[in-house]
């Protein structure tokens, strides 16, 4: 049984919203009626960035809203996409005359509203390019005519390299093409020791024998196709990160990025360890980790489980990476 | 049931100090063998600060060494305090001639542990100076020979405002003085819906019925007083709050500084939600809340659970609130 902290589950996302801006209210600004959170101080003379999808990942994606990363942030229900009119108001906050980048996770109904939102858009004069965030290897079937591999944590990085891109006041091409380039080159794998559980249900959305890993689980408590043994930490980290590198091609001498994220409810000593397996195992093969975020920034509600995203980096991204970032879950 | 992502549990917290420091390498360096964690960069004629505990309320201390807050955080295994040796080792890493403030949570164990290496430090001719947190509202009995009020998320006040204190190159006495007026003037209350696990076991470390909240809750797994029925967000919210204002005095026109605190499980949603209510719970008496952390601070390992902490600001305790700040787990 797992109860939640809410009032009408009907209304979390809305009341979770105005939670959020209250916290902050030098530096976001709610929309109430098509939920979306913009910066408080609306950027000017830079290409604008909107991004958002279902809620129940928090601190994606309003809590990347601020300097050097988004500029709106728009929310569906919990794991349903805003709708193409809520994406539509919020691409249109995003704009400040120089187009708007629209950065979107890899699932039929964000997709489809965004795209939707984006044409629409075109008729006020307001260019946009889409970057698709399609990351989670566990999802990679190889084909050409599926849906394509789900996106998560990635989402991150895009979303933090094309914010600094756009910061220094590059056009709606160039950050839209760095931020493919960071999509391509990145790749994330998820395990879980227990499913979340929907505001309202008492019941998670799957269970787990006592000796069973969800091995490639999804952001949304979509199932894996294998369960694993459970095991140690070391040894999970291992089967998290070794796909990974070999298909990112890593090679010794390289330098990357990594996101070592919480799926809700795994806490801070879990996290640590599991990032500790991963630079001893990366260091074993002469793989460099320079820099590294280790917390929970894309949840699946109160999931138990732990992702891992790795891209390799080259100067550019790593300029853009470390410029600047004023936000509610990422600042430095 | 619930499964700890662990190696060994005994190796737990050398792992977890471990990838902390790995994950921030410009920032945090680790002594092994007496568990503490300080500055890369040892900072020069200040006071110094320590602080510590046992583990299992990570980021609580070593998410909180860097700029700004604190030099030295020293950890015992989960629920333990360290040992005097690990302090004493820990206040001396923290001295840098002016003498050292040691920031303790009131519990028995850390108390005394603190105390000794305190006195046995004075043989080095370095000065200590005990500031003492004992916010737990529930833990108040009234008695004047009792253990006293637990120390529970007003810790993270302390250490930021001593912190910025020592900053500024105030003497031991004045940071410590401040140190105890935050201290005084900083209330919690917190409350559960489940138990945390310890790493290592399969079950919780009590259970509630589902129409029960385990209201007044420590920060070890310390049943309350009382349980009280389950109910919206918004009454547990008000439930917390309004003893806080009772306690404190709180009134028309009082500005103050609050604590959304996570217990480990608590989802963004929900934390959120606890926010919004809190802000709307403050205002229909008149006091503003200026200034507020939402997220998880001072964690009981995966406790469901979130806890409130108040204190009134004046421009004192505002300014140095606002002061930069550059740690792990807290940056501005």
């Amino acid at each position: 049984m797992r109860r939640s902290i809410v009032n009408d589950p009907d209304d979390l996302v809305a009341e979770a919203l105005e939670g959020l801006v209250l916290t902050h209210p030098t530096l976001l600004e709610l929309n109430a009626e098509h939920r979306y959170v913009t910066r408080k101080q609306k950027a000017r003379d830079k290409v604008g960035l909107v991004s958002g999808g279902g809620a129940g990942h928090e601190p994606l994606h309003s809590g990347f809203v601020g300097t050097g990363m988004l500029d709106v942030a728009v929310s569906g229900a919990v794991f349903a996409s805003p709708t193409a009119l809520q994406v539509l108001a919020a691409t249109k906050a995003a704009d400040a005359g120089r187009g708007v980048v629209q950065i979107v996770k890899n699932y039929t109904g964000d997709v489809l509203n965004f795209r939707i939102a984006g044409e629409i858009s075109g008729d006020d004069a307001i260019d946009t390019e889409i970057v698709l965030v399609d990351d989670d290897l566990a999802s990679d079937t190889g084909e050409d005519d599926g849906p394509g591999r789900r996106g998560t944590a990635a989402t991150v990085i895009v979303e933090k390299i094309c914010g600094a891109a756009a910061e220094e006041g590059r056009s709606l091409k160039e950050v839209a093409e760095i931020g493919r380039r960071v999509a391509a080159r990145s790749r994330s794998l998820s395990l879980a020791l227990a499913a979340g559980t929907h505001p309202g249900d008492d019941e998670p959305q799957f269970t787990l024998e006592a000796d069973e890993v969800e091995f490639g689980v999804g952001i949304h408590g979509e199932r894996a196709k294998e369960r694993v043994p459970f095991t140690s930490a070391d040894d999970l980290t291992e089967q998290l990160v070794d796909p990974l590198v070999k298909e990112l091609e890593l090679d010794r001498g390289d330098d990357v990025l990594a996101i070592v994220n919480g799926l809700g409810s795994a806490y801070p000593l879990e996290l640590s360890v599991v990032a500790r397996a991963l630079h001893h195992r990366l260091a074993d093969g002469g793989i460099h980790l320079s820099r590294s975020l280790v917390g929970s920034y894309v949840t699946s509600l109160d999931m138990h489980g732990v992702s891992l995203t790795l891209m390799p980096l080259d100067d550019e991204t790593s300029r853009l990476w470390d410029a600047l970032v004023r936000t509610p879950a990422l600042t430095w």
